[in-house]
């Protein structure tokens, strides 16, 4: 629908500040102990995970939504997504005292609607993929004559977006590397645009989720940049690098864990990426936490990984003679070992069980994974032959 | 071992925080949209969980050991904690130049452990409870001469959290509520000393652990106010209340969902208690969220139970009969009504089971509770006999 033909500039961002106070906030910057230990270098985070709404999609809504005339603000704003764009968008047509109407796909999840609903805007759901939702907002478009929103293929969006590069300029008057998450451009293009004019030494370096990285980091990895801003992006970024599933899951767990802060997938690659040692360059390094609406339940499988892989969770299968106390026997060794237990799973019937045999899947919650080791250890001196599965 | 026999003074406090300064971090405020909509008065949080180490209790600690001789500096700092307090007087210790051994027991959580090893102590495990880290703290300071730091029967420590009090009245010129947890009482007594002398007009309110919170609010519920701390605080303070361990849950919860903040239970309390009407007064109240360091297990606990509360988790049993494609006709059903499967249990044996049925147990995210009504009239229309169980 939209598309970019001209990139913003210095100008344009500096304007975009101006219609941005008072209204979306200046995030905070945080220094991180943690990741400074981890990177061998002073790593300071910018918390746009605290930004109105929980995502800097507010900067670019603001901006656009304030230079519309009185007639299309009459007419109201238009967006399709379920996403941090369209709770952006109801969040700043609101603030505006302006009417928005979003379209979502039906198994947009609840929540987020919900946020839309909250912030005021008419949400419409229709459809089973995004391109309904896109179709209906079209059309609802050149029916009420509303502004379409388009997420990033818009100057002003991008301009908007590009506040966060001059704060950054003034926050952390040291810093030697950027990274910013590439989803659509738009973040990436803002940032880099600002800082290429009043911060021409600092290193800036993109960051997108792999191939690999659909679930994580749904907001970024299903928008790619159009063939206009890709070339820009190259010119503008010192490097562009990737980061796997994996690596954004463990960042969003330290990131939770140590510095206090719910970051969702794709405000994590910049961490991901330095944690990784792809970031580059020298002196303290700022990633962009981009965003925090990471849904509780992707959230929670995160965390259960995350924790797996730290040797915090241990989930063992044996088989024990079916005979009344043998269960307790074996609970008992485990709390000798200082194991807690919080799942226990019984099979009594199965191709490799024997009938005088029941087999046992014990979920522990651990310290480490020495801990874990210890566990098996002891298991195996009593006689238990165990397997690991997790 | 300490006994607190004179309490602090506004000038304590304010040459307190001349000792923090460039230390400690000024934490910041943030504005909540989803809190004050649900209280119908502007909330705005204190995020002292973004404070260094995770929780307010670094201002005491730095506090405390600026005012040593460079003898009693020499000798070191010593400890008996494996929470906030150690944490807090490790990285004290070190930010001043000194030395810090902290005792802990053997069933410390590993995380917690390591957090003061990585601050740079001494951390030594010893015996299975508190009182065995305490006595051999004790004995360490006979021996080697260094200072034990408690972690809130102590002036210069109550003097440090009370910085908190000042930062407040700078950062919320409008509060009409302050809500501040109650553990051992030296953050409460400190925000309270200093609020009432610069701000006392302010409503300042307690807020406790109820006796069932000893699981989630660790960090205060374990300690209580002593004799001559409790009448000091119930003259300084207009109100104490107390709140339960599921409205810490749903605070905790809330504040990840919506605010993109990890709060301790004990952190939350204040949350809690704005959110179940108990916290009284009027105008823009202000919860100080005192720590964020959650137990990620605990934190995954948490989170569960309140998405099951929310109607996000459908746990149902039924019961097939055992023949090929029974299984996936039921998943088919729940694919339908968009229901997401995250864990199927089968169960061929039991008490409750004809030999000619077999048991299943379904866990799926849902979008909500009327999204679980949904799911469940279907199955009941196609003949199934559904048991809910969360």
């Amino acid at each position: 629908m939209a598309t970019l033909r001209t990139a913003p500039t210095l100008a344009d961002v500096q304007e975009a500040r101006q219609r941005l106070l008072g209204i979306a906030e200046e995030t905070p910057i945080y220094l991180s102990e943690t990741f400074s230990r981890r990177c061998g270098r002073e790593v300071r985070l910018k918390a746009e995970n605290l930004q109105r709404t929980g995502s800097f999609k507010v900067r670019g809504a603001v901006n656009k939504l304030s230079t519309l005339s009185p007639e299309e603000r009459a007419a109201g704003a238009v967006a399709a997504s379920a996403g941090n764009h369209g709770q952006a968008v109801a969040w700043a047509a609101r603030e505006l005292g302006m009417s928005a109407t979003i379209y979502v796909p039906q198994a947009a999840p609840m929540a987020k609607v919900e946020a839309c609903r909250n912030y005021g805007a008419h949400t419409v759901m229709t459809g089973a993929f995004f391109e309904d939702a896109l179709t209906a907002a079209e059309q609802h478009v050149e029916e009420s004559g509303g502004t379409f929103i388009h997420p990033y293929e818009d100057q002003l969006i991008i301009a908007g977006q590009g506040t966060i590069g001059l704060e950054l300029a003034e926050q952390v008057p040291d810093m030697g590397t950027v990274l910013v998450p590439i989803g659509g451009g738009g973040l990436s293009m803002g940032v880099a645009t600002a800082l290429r004019a009043v911060r021409p030494d600092v290193r800036i370096v993109g960051v997108q989720a792999g191939i690999d990285g659909y679930t994580i980091a749904d907001g970024i990895a299903v928008k790619i940049p159009s063939d206009f801003t890709m070339p820009l992006l190259e010119d503008l970024l010192d490097d562009i690098v990737a980061v796997t599933d994996e690596e954004i899951s463990e960042a969003i767990v330290l990131l939770l864990e140590r510095a206090k802060l719910v970051v969702e997938g794709a405000g994590a690659v910049g961490v991901a990426a330095l944690l990784s040692g792809r970031a580059g360059g020298t002196g303290t390094a700022v990633p962009i936490l981009s965003g925090g609406n990471i849904d509780p339940t992707m959230l929670i499988s995160v965390m259960r990984h995350g924790l797996t892989v730290a040797g915090r969770y241990l989930v063992v299968r044996t088989q024990l003679s079916d005979q009344p106390g043998e269960l307790i026997k074996l609970l008992s060794l485990v709390a000798e070992e200082r194991g807690n237990v919080i799942a226990v799973e019984h099979h009594r019937e199965g191709m490799n069980i024997a009938v005088t045999q029941t087999e046992v899947e014990l979920t522990l919650i651990t310290r480490d994974e020495e801990h874990c080791r210890t566990l098996l250890e002891a298991m195996a001196e009593r006689g238990y032959v165990v397997e690991r599965l997790g």
